[in-house]
């Protein structure tokens, strides 16, 4: 049987997703969602869905989306992607990007999916170790076929100083992928970069600020040539038709998604002020989620022992830059206080 | 630039769809899409979805559809893959099976999706030539890692003996893929095979007998250990929630998806006689689509003149074994009188 199944996938672990709880009253702070509703025009699209177009082919271009996305950003639908998730636009950056002897590059710690889509196209990997407050400098005549930055980073919820990264853009001799998943909970983005630079791509999602994670929809931004090799190698069909009508509705309603990144702005700043108070340190976030260090309490121990009054965090514990940490999806403010209150009387001794 | 893209990338071309046309009142018959609507189920799933579950991501791994698949083949759910499209399952068997200096099989003619999949992973193409009567007999010695084989066959819309098929798989030493798109529309198929052999694969997809091209649906069945590799190398979210949803209560409604068939089988019959009274050669359909060599008039100009009349068959021409043909998907009976009378005026020398 084993030698039926290539090398290279028997030998890799596969990428686990953060739990997904069946039971109920969870507060589920651990994969980043949004705790808010989409654009109420999704829920008009999907009442007046006619179920006969279901029947046929979707767009295998997705154009009127591109063009909604291209208005956005104020370029050419040549220059977006549109991708089944980000998952799949991060996938075919290296199958586009990455010759068989080529490498990978990305922040350590940075997004734990990167390393993994290395392993399963079988291409080197090159890491790049950030330093104890999480920055970052590139190794001297550091070199790769493609890198992922993430930014702001994840899971420590920072930026990165724009000019940095831009220099690093500049003297790069491969493609970098931009990876904003959060940026719209950032005051900054670095999408200019990528209708500027021919070497640099931007990815986007609608799974955080669009509360979209269930539609699966990711996108990039960039060079034509860099664009056009992506749609070359997609699968015929990748986004299917209602993913591509509710993403379309959704980008198009700017005011749905801002006024709820502005809530969890807000909720952020509080459940942060109040995790200070406890004293904890607390990453500057410029995301949807706190990079918390507790103190008192191990972060392994106030893991479990929230887990137990079903509050879910994420916690990595298989690496020693991240296991003194907890990764806090910023929900609702009453979802907050709870996180808050059980915290309060796991550190007063109260289980 | 260019140095920027991978060099197989550069040189290989893309997949090119069949033509989604615009206009209305066009008799669309050349992408093998079902006339008929779907389960009334999907329509109640729609008005019944609760939007704030889109901002939750989906199953990663399609539990309860996987189910439902389960229940219908009679099989355990670690034997059942669920993709986006069966465009995915067969880019992932390659992945999965094909070491990079292994190869790819196919017959050829068949899906001509295939070479461009084998290009994109930039492995070596190994088809098979089908005989005059677009039979096959495998080379001697012939091996490969991986066979694409098409039952019913496309564009040709025949069966093969399945003893053949059988003594085949027993004989092979790589992993056989059975492409059963269009299983449904024949009295047998292949699927016990994938439940007894470890090196068969059986992909299914919800594009044509159950009437959702548009959500992105195919699965396939076979040994754990080979699902397994693919679920170790998919996206992490490779299947939305709605498509999920969706094809779950479509598959729970056979009987919506059989009277479906039922009505295109007659249909086929139906046009199939006509087109032999003509005197045009049309081979014996397993499938939802004739297979058509044209008396009197070429493929190639019949085609054209079809599509001035708002009538689009599909024509592959580029191959000397498919040019003298057309393929013509078995639409609504109105829509085959339509193009029964089209061509029969055509041929009368009306345009």
């Amino acid at each position: 049987m084993s030698d039926l199944i290539r090398k290279s996938v028997q030998a890799m672990q596969g990428y686990v997703p953060g739990e997904q709880p069946k039971e109920a009253d969870i507060v589920k702070l651990n994969t980043n969602e949004n705790p808010y509703l989409p654009s109420p025009d999704v829920q008009d699209i999907l009442s007046m869905v006619d179920i006969s177009v279901l029947s046929r082919y979707p767009d295998p271009v997705c154009m009127e989306l591109r063009k909604a996305i291209a208005g956005l950003h104020g370029c050419d639908v040549e220059n977006v992607f549109v991708g089944n998730g980000s998952d799949e636009v991060l996938a075919l950056c290296i199958r586009a990007f990455v010759e068989r002897d080529g490498s990978v590059g990305f922040f350590d710690p940075s997004y734990s999916l990167y390393p993994i889509l290395a392993d399963i196209e079988d291409v080197e990997k090159k890491p790049v170790s950030l330093d104890a407050g999480y920055g970052w400098q590139m190794p001297a005549d550091y070199a790769a076929s493609l890198f992922f930055l993430t930014h702001p980073n994840a899971p420590t919820s920072f930026v990165y100083d724009k000019n940095s990264i831009e220099s690093f853009v500049k003297n790069f001799g491969g493609v970098v992928l931009i990876d904003e998943a959060y940026a719209d909970f950032a005051e900054d983005n670095c999408m200019d970069l990528a209708l500027q630079h021919e070497n640099v791509i931007v990815a986007r999602t609608l799974s955080k600020s669009y509360s979209l994670a269930g539609i699966r929809l990711g996108y990039c931004v960039g060079n034509e040539a860099l664009i056009g090799a992506m749609y070359k190698i997609k699968d015929s069909y990748n986004v299917n038709y209602l993913t591509q009508e509710i993403a379309r509705v959704a980008i198009l309603d700017q005011d749905t998604m801002k006024a709820n990144v502005s809530a969890i702005v807000e909720t952020r700043k509080m459940v942060a002020e109040k995790l200070e108070e406890f004293g904890f340190e607390v990453g500057k976030s410029k995301t949807n989620f706190l990079w918390v260090k507790p103190l008192g309490i191990g972060a392994k121990t106030l893991f479990e022992a929230l887990r137990k009054k079903n509050i879910i965090v994420r916690y990595f514990g298989n690496d020693e830059r991240t296991r003194d940490y907890l990764r806090v999806t910023v929900g609702t403010a009453p979802e907050m206080l709870k996180f808050l209150d059980a915290t309060e009387a796991i550190l007063n001794g109260g289980e």
